[in-house]
């Protein structure tokens, strides 16, 4: 099977990119340290097209040498936004009619395996800190959780990781509709 | 909803991994230049419990500092193998039974969201340089190639990217084995 060239790839150019329709998923990183993971999530962000990403707390913002390092001019594509606090960006996500899930392993959370979206529904998803997850505070205020199943020694993935893979099966499921 | 603590997590101990049933997926890296993409793709072959890591070309292989630095301690669990070609290695795996699929954009490549893992079937990814991707020879003895779809401005998602997401699709569809 003969690899495609890059031209045969018909990527968009950022212009195109900003008029295109957008995948309705807002991706929201609070306290992320690392510039290299927020650069990693524009970087997926830009593939999936997705509507923006909301950096709250300690994440930092473009633009930075870091972010561009993994974000490779992603993060010129993808809408963004700052928010000092994550339970602010939560709560104007769900007044503008987004169902907000915290990405964490709590009590009661829904596997990501068993999560079908609603159609004709927006999602946010909140992915948390390298170290401590998403803040039990702004948990509380989500509309529920969803959690990637793991079955290792160790207790949890890297935050672009697990940002990629939910990207992904939120993006799966409506494939067509910004195609 | 309520965070789990580092013991309701109920994480296995390095030995149990080592002792227990695994989720039959090998990853191929071949020529993958950074080490912190191959602690990163250990780190979530751990969570998913997965074969073994094949390590092939200028892939660096454990013990290093930085391939610890992404993995955290996950290269001491999941098994690895080093391969100094990569056709090599598609070959071993295809003499044992493996379908062995590229991770790459092809003529005529299956789009991720269109494959189902067969039941009772082994499988292998390969996955490539960070700007080369897959080399076409290694693409030429391959039993298929799977394609993530990307609608973005950049040409391709990072690898450890790209291996969570592939890592992920494979898994979710048999959970229960391994469980």
């Amino acid at each position: 099977m003969r690899k495609l060239n890059v031209l045969e790839m018909n990527r968009i150019s950022i212009d195109e990119f900003k008029r295109s329709k957008k995948n309705p998923l807002v991706v929201v990183l609070d306290n992320v340290r690392s510039m290299y993971n927020v650069g990693s999530v524009f970087r997926t962000a830009d593939a999936f097209r997705i509507e923006s990403i909301y950096l709250c707390g300690i994440t930092s913002c473009p633009p930075h040498p870091e972010i561009h390092k993994t974000a490779l001019g992603a993060e010129e594509a993808v809408e963004w936004e700052y928010f000092k606090n994550a339970v602010e960006a939560v709560k104007k996500l769900q007044q503008q009619g987004y169902d907000v899930l915290a990405i964490e392993q709590v009590e009661g959370s829904t596997l990501l395996q068993d999560f079908t979206p609603a159609e004709n529904k927006k999602y946010a998803v909140v992915l948390g800190n390298e170290v401590k997850g998403v803040a039990q505070e702004v948990v509380d205020c989500c509309n529920g959780c969803l959690e990637i199943p793991q079955f290792g020694t160790k207790h949890s993935l890297n935050v672009s990781t697990t940002a990629g893979i939910v990207m992904w099966e939120l993006t799966r499921y409506k494939l067509a509709p910004f195609e």
